[in-house]
């Protein structure tokens, strides 16, 4: 057992799992007992079923989202089950709770039926202020959050999805100012088509791009290629979200050619250092695989990339959608927003992108520490603006 | 406002409810967040999905159960929804951990159906050791529990129905000890017929008793008069468990002439003094009724009662399942119990009732203090002693 496997295991053992869920109120003698439980406890009781909205002070529902999976699609190992979901689910919650303080439950489902997990959300909504959802694979995600959304007068949100394109969007907004271009110039390939490539596609068409290529493991996305595309995938080509290239332009090496921009979250090692040479002059390469990149930092910066960024703690601009989710999650939460909308997701991409002052922006630093303090609290004041 | 309400109210705000979910271990750099979320998480992950028992070690599944309600028949304060439910279910949660160190997560949930509730619990059931279902009205509670324990292969326990029945039977126990009679010889009513008294019923005739009659709000129960009795009442008259009394015997007034014991779950002061006079030499009378019992202690001690228990705290002999759930919830997690069996449930009264040695035992003393250190740890030993 190597090093990191060992004080891994160790650490989640310790204390069976990365949680605790414990009272906050003494419970020492019948005094407390009668504060805590009967015949107090019936006073909060009623004074919430006479106005249900004070949920959200007498109880955890205030503090409290939902961080629910199905376990199909967990980090990069695929589809491993609830049970096994849940160390992923736990450090979420954490994570949660350390950035922004808000308290997450997490909530792994024995079922990977779509309509059964959104009908076992919408049951659990009452006790939550908020739900994220996590892991699950595409395309069933965006129809799972889709339909809860429209279900429900809280907030849900999948990270997957629109944290990771929110802050890939904070991070190309920063490319381009560091650069000074402007994004609808630009000729953008973004390799990966679940849920993190369909969302940051869709981010990257509403911060204006107008040329954006995709490509997957079947190929280059074309509008007179639809089969191998599940409906999202097609739907961003009939829409004219997604520009088709010339026919003949049929492998990733193709369709790099000339391009600004590549943004990877796919797999490891499909970019090339030659096809970075032949993108053109100054080229943005973000390649999110985790924990291996599409392509490794050192062969793009060899290839000519200006602006290199990864999902990595060791190389510079970290590019982690735990800059965006407390933030988040928090202002909507505060703002007892219904739903997380393209107008809170801008705010907080704008927010995230702010932090970098002109005097701090180069090549090297485009977003944010994620341990920067200032982060959550200027992402959640931002989103709370909304409403004001 | 009077005292007792601001003083619950201001604890139930101040910290937004009694519970935390908190992590448990530190996030304060990089390494950190290696151990705790990616890349070393999927080390625990890919350990559990392996080997599925290891969810009990690495994640909080191996100290934490559910605790669900529909909001449907919550205290004496009826169906209030599940918002409104949710303090009772943190005081529970609170209760739980104080007693016994096991953690518990209060869901309550947005629909009444038994069929989806019993569905949506299944879904649940991936992240937790146990479930425990609480104030769901009968008799829908018997009818979740019966279907979800041969669905899960973790422990569900309906507090209401077998806490109340468990601690019950162990305050029988010793009232019977105290005076020197069998159970066998004892002629008992049971007022109340929902989850409760239908729990206890079922208990009183495993311990052994031979004559146990019912009422309830429509009257005597009689297997000639099966009108106005849900399937769970019926069953008891039909299955020999319950005693029909003579046809003429139609009122609890009636009923009382002649029996050893009344144990009331129903409604305040249906039970009168000269009721109690009615009944055989040193009766034993439980008024468990919550705030206000079936008869007020003073006035059924002018009626000659020998040993009389209720549910308050400011009376002697308090019969409160917070003695049993605690402990019983360990004991069958730490057993890695599949169910919680009925020789599970008289291992636990057993060992609440021989926690009154016989110098301690009298009229006024038949079952130990709420706040009694050893209750937990005797119960949960004796529970797991069945596995060894």
């Amino acid at each position: 057992m190597d090093d990191l496997t060992k004080k891994t295991l160790d650490l989640h053992k310790k204390n069976r799992g990365k949680l605790d869920i414990i009272p906050n109120v003494p419970l020492d003698n019948r005094e407390d007992m009668t504060l805590a439980y009967t015949p107090g406890v019936a006073i909060p009781c009623m004074e919430i079923y006479k106005h249900k909205e004070l949920a959200y002070d007498y109880t955890i529902k205030g503090k409290t989202v939902a961080i629910i999976t199905d376990g199909s699609a967990v980090l990069g190992l695929g589809d491993i089950g609830p049970e096994a979901a849940l160390p992923v689910m736990e450090g979420k919650s954490a994570l949660l709770y350390k950035f922004s303080g808000i308290q997450a439950m997490p909530i792994c489902l024995g079922t990977k039926d779509p309509d059964e997990i959104i009908k076992t959300i919408t049951h659990l909504a009452p006790t939550f202020s908020g739900i994220m959802i996590e892991d699950i694979k595409a395309p069933e995600c965006v129809y799972i959050e889709e339909k809860l959304q429209a279900a429900l007068d809280i907030p849900v949100f999948h990270d997957d999805q629109h944290g990771t394109a929110i802050v890939v969007g904070a991070a190309v907004k920063n490319a381009l100012r560091c650069l000074k271009r402007q994004i609808e110039d630009q000729e953008i390939v973004v390799s990966g088509t679940g849920a993190a490539g369909h969302a940051i596609i869709r981010m990257l068409h509403h911060m204006g791009a107008k040329h954006i290529y995709a490509y997957n493991k079947y190929g280059v996305l074309h509008k007179n290629h639809l089969e191998n595309l599940n409906e999202i995938e097609r739907k961003l080509l009939t829409d004219g979200i997604l520009t088709s290239p010339s026919e003949n332009i049929d492998t990733l090496g193709k369709l790099m050619i000339d391009k600004d921009m590549f943004i990877g979250v796919s797999a490891k090692n499909i970019l090339t250092e030659d096809m970075v040479k032949s993108m053109r002059v100054d080229p943005v390469i973000f390649a999110l695989a985790n924990p291996d990149p599409e392509i490794n930092p050192e062969l793009a910066k060899l290839g000519g990339a200006k602006i290199i960024g990864t999902g990595r703690s060791d190389y510079p601009n970290q590019i982690n959608n735990v800059l965006v989710f407390p933030g988040l999650m928090k202002g909507v939460i505060e703002a007892r927003a219904r739903s997380v909308t393209l107008e809170v997701k801008l705010q907080a991409l704008n927010a995230i992108a702010s932090l970098v002052s002109d005097e701090e922006l180069s090549e090297d630093f485009i977003l944010p520490s994620i341990f920067d303090p200032r982060v959550a609290e200027t992402v959640s004041e931002a989103v709370k603006s909304i409403k004001k």
